[in-house]
This record gives structure tokens, sequence and C-alpha cells, in this order.
């Protein structure tokens, strides 16, 4: 099966730490399509950089439709645009947020997410309580450093993030951990075996679960919330 | 005072008829600004129409702030944007659906929400959930009538939305309707006088509050979910 | 048009400093009817002086009702008698706790409060969730000031003020202050230029809001939780 | 020991129905002292009449203590003015529906209640969401009989009341039923044993409560939000 | 009226105290049947323990309910097979800690817990979501002490104690305290007086709960959730 | 790797049915451990049946954990045991109730479950709030058809299935269907395509998520809610 995990920020080098861990986690047979999306801001954090980059992202989940995808998967932590990718894709699409949230669940009672920016937050929040799992978290924390800094001098991000994770277990009692952004994948067994707990990346997360939703054969319903657009003339967009 | 009212959508009749409505609302000595997006879909039905029109409408938002905007309204009742938008603009900006929850809130214990289709429904849940009024609430109902049908037969469409108003006081026993679409902007006294109820359109609601604000001075808190984007690359986007 | 601003406890000069503010803050044409109620206690400090000040504000709201106003400012952040207003008046009412609630969800995700006594605090939570907002909320702190301070020596309750807003944007990441008591009005310019951000007054809140009720033509509705009472028999109530 | 029962109401004849069940529900040695308000609406129906009410009350509770009552029961549905009794008294207050509310949660997972007229409802369910029992509650339904009808065509408002309790159990898979006015509290028995389910009666239950936190020698906390009222001028009450 | 009050752990010092405290709560003509569980953990301390002690707890309560018992009280603070037991008895049945939560409920408007070790947080977080009574309660502490310490070492095991509650009023804002283990029985009167607030002990409050409901003719409502086991084969059950 | 799927019911020809399923499901390379419990109920219907079996699959566990299995999965749709089981297990242990919920959301925005009696219904729904996914689910319904019904005469049983399947896509709007019981595994696949949504099998689910945890490395985190049992006597109970 052909899964495809497309970055909708335009940074690439950023789409082969994503591809490189995707590949590596998956079954044998799954094929990984690392997509990198043409159009978009170089990194996403905070709401307007998220709305800037979907168009690009919707393009580039018709694309890998077109080459066989049996599923996606959406490589930003915010997950952006899952809801208007479900609309618009045949197979099933899932947002690496929210598989690191419900993974986290199988493995702990309450865990606590750390991000990037603290601009990034409210989104994560708003996140979790949609999706139910607010509950379950107990905490999202900001290591303020920048998406790109993990792609740039990965030492001194992962030592901020390390002091945050520090923080989580002492002061807010976290039984796991989520990495809050896709540009931390390289980082989740490290950080796991340092501090004991299971630290969830939603690169590998969402990818597994993709699989297993192939797997069973589900793609997302159509009636309700995620029926196909109406057909609309759309003006002025990229193509 | 000038307030933006912005379109999201390129039917540029719809505009009209909101920008009347607006202009109809506000006090003596504002000036409405009724604006088209010049790029998205012709009508904003789901998440994937939503997602499309939101470059444009932040475009126009930033043209409208040039222009002297002291606040800004986003007349799509799905609040299409209102995050990104709020990040990006100086002044003030209120989403359609959620000024007709507010305003809704004050004269009415629970109200509910009839909107056009039921892809919509999930939309207007979350924002209700999001904005923390999904309790005043009883349910979101959808008068199985594309947007653009207000705008080519209103006759029919009012009759539609009429059956579900009177479902709506019968069955849900709501005390206040919110009509749940910039395209029944029009309805709003009549149906009101008809059923004997509020009945809340999210236009005037805007234009009001947007008004409120700006006469007490309060503008978006740029500290936290509404800072201002990290300036950074933008790749393929339209000019 | 004439808006009844009434102060639900019987010291007067609080009177004076609402009504100067609702006056300066008012569109114009809007005449702001300020009044203190004849019967009550001197300031409203927990449920016990909220339950008593409210036969008073009742025969006040009929009287401005008789008078001509088109919508009733229940001045008191506890917004003492709402419901109660509310089923016995034909024009809106509005609370001015309740306003700055709204507002403030207007300009930014989460805010937090600062009140008088912290006896006042499980009053305003109960109303924050009454009315959905309790999430927008972070924290309802109290700056430990009795109501009256605020009249008689209004410098160092503010110092005791700005020390709470301080702990609150350090300590609770608020994005915007809600000020928890109408003694408070006068300050709310000054401490917004102090810290940066959005702090909201009540009584600028809800006259602002009446007068967007009022120019929609909306008023509370009749059906359901705000009925008007039944005729019946009263026994030893002042008239 | 004393348990006060005051009827917030001033028709004596609901309290000497009301001061007959508790006195046939309470333990040996407990004293019943039914008590009826001399100052307030002849029935409590909704915000309005609850409000009018609460001053009375206040001070039926402060004789009571003066003659030893080591208990009070504010026998109204509403729980009208319960905060403030709390903070004014220093023996423990129980209203009728709290206490129906927290034993029908010991001998049901979700109950239903059925009060007078639909004008109570909001104020029924804003308390049970205070008091945090709400999702126990199943649904709230008005048997359209006025509180009065209880005290003056029995047969023909249990007729009623008879009708909801079998829809409940029917629509609602009610699995035991609150009695929503202390004007019902002959009929509790009569209808369990026709109905084959808990039906419970809120003076029965507040009584019963009363007696276990006197002889568990609990009071209400006085730090927080019962603390005593700050003592201050209070102008025009009835004495 | 007897009352089986159950201690669902295998040490009998345990039951000895908790019969002393019942039997000193009961009112008179109350019969406490004071209770070892003959199989299960010495102590229960997390979900393991409360798994394996149910089915021991389930044979007690069905002799108890040959014997006679009018109610049935289950003296663990995780209310340990409470569902199981309500489906299996024709009496009521009462959990220590859902009674202590209730009580608290009624003489304060926000308390906390303190139970032994941490590991018990989460059992004792969902039974008070489950019961609804999750936002009365500001947060569960552990004293970090494991149950039988409090069998052992008393004076102990009371420091550990007071140094939570200490914390709890301080940084919590905690109006009463709510013990949280049947070990900690005798403490309350004690605690109570050193402190100045009601602390709550699940044996006095489920005892004189379990005489509220049988002088009102309570029991569990038998359709829904707590109807009676279908007939069918058990194998491999310690008879 | 080994998963062991354990049916906590003494049913093997239920265990037959489940195994085959798992079996189909799982990767290449996955070998399924299809076990009975050796003590408990014929089946699982309500929390009675449910705490009787624990003791059982704690034993079968505990077995399979020797034998080397990667994963365990609890095949009863109410993840009867599931706390406990996490708390004693060193590998992850995932209850076939949760993984259905977490898979179908995923595919759907809201989803209904028909499960066998409706004395499961209330174990369903605080499973459903205990995991935080309460509101992604629209409603529980009950077919009112015994478990071993499955196993007995499954054309009847479909039957039965298929109207709740159709009430709930026509009343509930469901956009998908959980089916609420391990024995209605066989039936997933064609009720999925008779219908035309997501039919989700929390056998098929819950081996797929086994996998993914698995492959990722995933353990349960044994700081907090599931720490391992303290060491103590454990009387009376069966080896």
């Amino acid at each position: 099966m052909k899964i495809a995990v497309i970055n909708p920020n335009t940074t690439a080098s950023m789409t082969t730490a994503i591809g490189r861990v995707a590949t590596a986690t998956a079954a044998p047979g799954t094929e990984i399509l690392a997509i990198t999306s043409a159009a978009g801001p170089a990194s996403i954090e905070g709401p307007y950089d998220g709305a800037l980059a979907v168009p690009g992202l919707l393009r580039e989940i018709a694309r890998a439709e077109d080459a066989g995808a049996a599923a996606h998967v959406i490589a930003c932590f915010d997950d952006t645009g899952l809801d208007a990718a479900r609309s618009a894709a045949a197979a099933p699409v899932i947002g690496i947020g929210e598989a690191a949230f419900h993974v986290a669940s199988l493995v702990s009672h309450r865990f606590s997410v750390i991000t990037t920016l603290s601009r990034s937050i409210p989104v994560i929040e708003r996140n979790l309580a949609s999706y139910g799992l607010a509950k379950r978290c107990i905490r999202v924390r900001a290591a303020e450093t920048p998406v790109l800094a993990f792609d740039e001098d990965l030492e001194t991000a992962e030592k901020r993030l390390a002091l945050e994770i520090e923080a989580s277990l002492t002061d807010d009692h976290a039984e796991a951990v989520v990495l809050g952004c896709a540009g931390m994948t390289d980082l989740a067994d490290r950080l796991s075996d340092r501090f004991g707990i299971p630290v969830i990346d939603g690169v590998r997360a969402a990818v597994t679960l993709a699989e297993a939703l192939v797997r069973m054969k589900l793609v997302t319903s159509k009636t309700g919330a995620y029926a196909p657009p109406n057909p609309k003339a759309y003006v002025g967009l990229p193509q």
C-alpha cells in the first residue's frame, strides 16, 4: 500500500526527515510517498500560516490520490486543513496531531504536549477539544523554539525540549509526552529512553494508524461532516 | 468610523444584500465598506470551500486595513478564517456567526441555529464549542437549501427556513432563532414578526458589535492566540 | 434612545462614576439614566448582599421602563437579579458582568477577571458557567479590596488591582483582563495603556451592547426562561 | 434536634402539607419547625417570584436560628436563596431540589425531574449544572400545572404528573423520577408504587440529609463561597 | 434497621476501626454489621487491587442481604465494585467515596480530597467524573502514605495528611476536605477542629446516607443501569 | 510479534470467531494468540458479569505475558478490567471498545454504537466519558439481543442489529457505526457494504492498534495511573 505523507510547509529538508522516520516505521510492503507542498509558508506557526498552507496541501492530496495513495497523512502537528482534506479525498486522511493524541491515550491516562511556540497552544487546545480528548491532555507547553530551529540546530532545540519535558513530569504529573511538531520527529526514541516514559511522535503514530485503517478497509464516511464539496465555481485560486 | 464587511465568497450580489443591511443597521457616522473577495468559491458550504476562501479573505482584510477600516466583519456564518484574520489584522475582527451567538445569548436562555445544508452543521457546532457557547444552543438545524438559493429564489428558500423555525420552536423549545447564513440577512425582521421571537441575523449583530468595540477603543489582544505571524517566506501564493 | 443604568447598591457616589463613564461611552443620541437603588445594601459583596439588593433593583427597572428606557443595564458585576429582571421587563436587560465576558471573548482567546473580594469568586464562576463562557476565562482573581475602597481611596485600590493584573499576565497567560466590579470603571483606559492588553470594563461593555440590541430592535424572548411572571399575590414587600 | 423547614412562599396550607411529610420522615427525636414566610409571593414560579421570596426567607432563617434550629431546609424546589442563606446561617442549609438530586444519584444512574411549569425548567437546569449533577439528569419536564393546583385540586394535578412520569420512563429511559415541587410531596409513595421505580420527594430527602449533617456535626464551611456577609448598611429593607 | 458495612480488603483491624466509627455515627435503632471480606488483597491501592477485591465483596453483600441488611456500605474510598453490587443487591448500596462527595457538596462550594497514594488519584478522578461531581472537587491530592500505614502508625500518617490539608487550604483554596481512605476514619473530628473547616469521612457519610435511604424506603432502581444480572453459567469462581 | 487476544468470558466458540477475524486482519508476521478465560461468566452483560470476569482475565494476561505476547487485547466491548490489566502487564493492553471508538473518530465526525442489551449502555457511556470521546458518540443503542444470540442464531441477531443501524442513520444522523460486542465481529464487512458507511469492529481495530503500538515500541506508562501494584498479600483468590 502507498501512504502519502504530506508536509504542508514548503521546507523540503523537513520533508526528508519526516519521510525517513515514516519509512522506518512503516510495515514491510508499505510505500511512503513523502511530499513537500509547492505553495505556502516555510513553516506553520499559528493560525495565519496554517490558513495559507491549506490550498497548497489540498492540491498535493488530490495529486497523491491520483498517484494511488491508499491513505494520506498531514504532517503538521496543527492538523492544518484536516476537515477540508477529509471532504475532498476518497482515501482516509489522518493528521499527525490527532494521531499522536489517540496513541497517547492508549498508553497513558494523562499526557502533556510540548509544542514549538506559545502561539500554537490555542490551535492545539482547540483541536484537542474538537477531537474530544482535551481531558486526556493535562497541559500544552511550548519550548519557545521556532519550527525551523529543529531543522537548523537540533542540539540546542533538543535541550529546550528536554527542559519542558522535565517540567511536565515534575509539575504536571504527565504520564506520557507528545512531541508537538513534525520537526521533532527524530527525537522521540532518544527522549523516551532518557525520561523513561512514552514519548509519542505524530509522524510514526499517523503512519501506523493509516496502515491500520487501510488494512481494515475503512475510509472516511461521506455522509455528514465530510460530504464531498458541492460542484461550484472557484475563482482566482492557484492550479 | 469605517467598518469593512467582507464577503469571503465571490458572489457579488450577496455582498450587495449584506452591504445594504449593514448600512441600514449601522449608527450615524459609520461607513460600511462592503467588499467581495476576489479569490475563492462562489459560496461556502462546508470545510473545503471554507479553506479555499481564506487566502482571498486575508488579502481583502489587509487592503481594508490600508483603507482605514477601524474593524472588520467576516460575512460568512462559518466564521471562516477568523483566527488567521485576528492574527493578521491590527483592527478587531468579528465573524457573523460568533456575533449572532453572543447577541442571541443576551436575549434568550437557549437558542437554535438554522443553517443552509447539513454539511455545515459540524462546522457550526465546532465553532459554538470553541467559543464556549455550545450549551446555549439547543440544536443546529439545516433547511437543506444551498447558499445561493437565497440569492436566486428567496421566496422558496424562506418557506423552507420557516418550516425549520417552526420545528425548532415546537420540538426544541428554542426561545430565539439564529439565521445561519449571510444569505438570509434580508429575512430577519419578517421572520421575527411572524414567529414572535427574536430572530438574529449575524450581519446586523457583527456590525453593531464592531461599532461597540471601536467606541470602547478595544482591539484584539496580540499576546497569545492572536500574536502577529512571524516573518517568513510564503511561496506560490496569489498576490 | 434612553438606556437605564441601575446601580443596585445604595451608594450614590458609585452611581455618579458609573453614569459619567456610561455617558462618555454612549453614541450620540443615547441618553443615560443613571439610577441608584432606593433599597438594599451599600455595596454588594457575595450572595447575601446580592439577594437583598434584588427587590429594590426590580422596582427601579419597573420605574425606568415607565420612564421610557429602551434597555436596562444592571451595574453590578455579579449580574444580580438578571433573570428576574429579564422576566419582568419588556425592554432588554444586560448585566455588566455578562457584557464584559462577551466583549472579552471578541478580543482575546482567554481572559482573566479581577474582582474585589474572594467571596465573590464563586458567584462570578457560576455566572461564567451559566453563560457558557467558563472556558474562555482562565481564572477569576480577587484584589482583596472591598467595593467601596474604589470609591474612597482609588489610588491604593488601583495598586492592588495592578498587582493582580500583573500576576494574571505572568502566571495565567491571560490575553485580556476583565475588571470585576462597577467601582473600577474609571480605571480601564489607564490600565489598558499601562499593560498593553485589552482591559474590559463592564459598564462600557453593557452600554454599547444595549445600544446594539436597541438598534437591532431585539428584545428579550418571552417564551421559556424569561416568560413574564404569573399574576399572583405578593405579601409584605416594600412598594 | 430541631430542623427548620421553611416554605419561602406565603401559602400556609402548603406549609402544613410539607410539615406533615417532614415530621413523618424524621427520625425519633427530631423536631420539625414548619415555617411559612411572612413576606413574598403566594407561590414561586420562575426567577421573578424567586427573587422576591428571598428577603422574607432570610428573615425566617435568622429567626429559626435564634430558636435553636440545628439545620435549615428551604422547601422550594428551585432552592431559592440557598447561597445567601448558607452565607448568613451558622447551621447547615439544604434546598429540597439539591437534596432530591443527590438522593436520586444514589439509587439510579440517570433520573428525570418533573416540575410544575416550563418557566421553571431553566432555573432547575442551572441548579443542576451548578451542583455538578446535570449529567445525572436526563431531562427536566413540566406537567404544565401551577404550583397551587397541587394545593387546590390534587387529583387532577396528579393525573398530569403521572402522564409526564410515563413519558419520562418510555421516552427518556429514566430510572428514577424526582418530583420538582414541594407541593407534590404527598404523592411520592403512591407514584413510586404505581410505576415501580424510585420517586424522590425533596422534602423527605432534605430532612434526612439535614439529620445526617447534624449527626456528623458538619456545618457550612465559612471560608470562601459562604463567608459571612461583611457588616454594612442595608437601606429600605423590611424588618 | 441493619446496615452492612463491608470492608472489601482482608485486613480485619481496619474493619474494627470502621465498625467503631459507623456504630458511633448511626442513629439509635440502627445495627451496624461490620464485615471483612474473606477473599482479596490486604489493602486496595489502585485498579489492580480493586479488581481482585470485587468477587469477595459481592459474596459478602449477598450474605449480608440474607442476614437482613436494609442497606450496604462499601467501605473502600475507591467505591470498588459499586455498580456490580447495585445490580446484584435488592437493598440500596452506597460507596464511602460517593457518600463523602455528596456530603461535601452540601457544606462547601468546592472541596478537595486527600487520598493515600498517587496511583489512586485517577481512580478517584474517574469516579468524581462519573458521579458528575468533578467540578465540585478542586483537586485530589495524595499523602503518599500506604493504606495500612494508617492502621500501623497513625501518628506519622496523620502528620503527612495534615501537611496536605494545609497545602490544600493555602494553594487550592479548598473550603472543605474529604478524607480519601477508609483507614483515615478516626481522624475526621480532630482534623476538623484543628483546621476549622469541615473534614468529611466517607464512613460516617455513607452510614447516615444509608439510614436516610432506608427511612425514605428508597431502593436502587432496577430498570436500566442496575438491572439484575441475567441468569447464566459462572465458571471457576470461589464460592 | 505475538498479540494475545483474550476473550474474558468462558464461551470458547466466541473465542474461535474472534481469533479467526483477528488473524485475518493482522499484518504478515503477526501471530494471534486467541485465549478463552478459564474462570468467569459465559457472557458479559452488565457490570456484575464484568466484575466477575476480571480475576480470570488478569490470570490469562499474566500467562500470555509469560508466553511472550508483545501486546494484549481484551476482547470484550465493555473493556472489562482494562485499568487493572494495564497496571499488571508490562506489554501494552487495548480494549476492543476503546479501540473501536478511537478508530471511528478517524473516519467520522460523529458515530453511534449498537450494543447487545440496554443494561450495557451505561457501562459503555461511562467508558466513552472516561476516554474523553463521549462527544464523538451521538448515541449508544441496544439491539436487545443477548451476547450469545450472536453465537447461536446469527441471522436473526443480524436482522435486529440492522434495524438499529438504520434507525441510527435516520434518527441520529450517525456517520459511522461501531459494533458494540465482540460477538458481532463477523458482521462488520457485510453491514458496511449494505449501509454504505464505515462499520467498525473492535476486534479488528484493537489488533491493528496493538500492532501499531508494538511497531512504535510504545508500552504503557508506569508512572501514575498504571503504576504496578504494590506487593501485598492476596487471600482466597483462584490461582
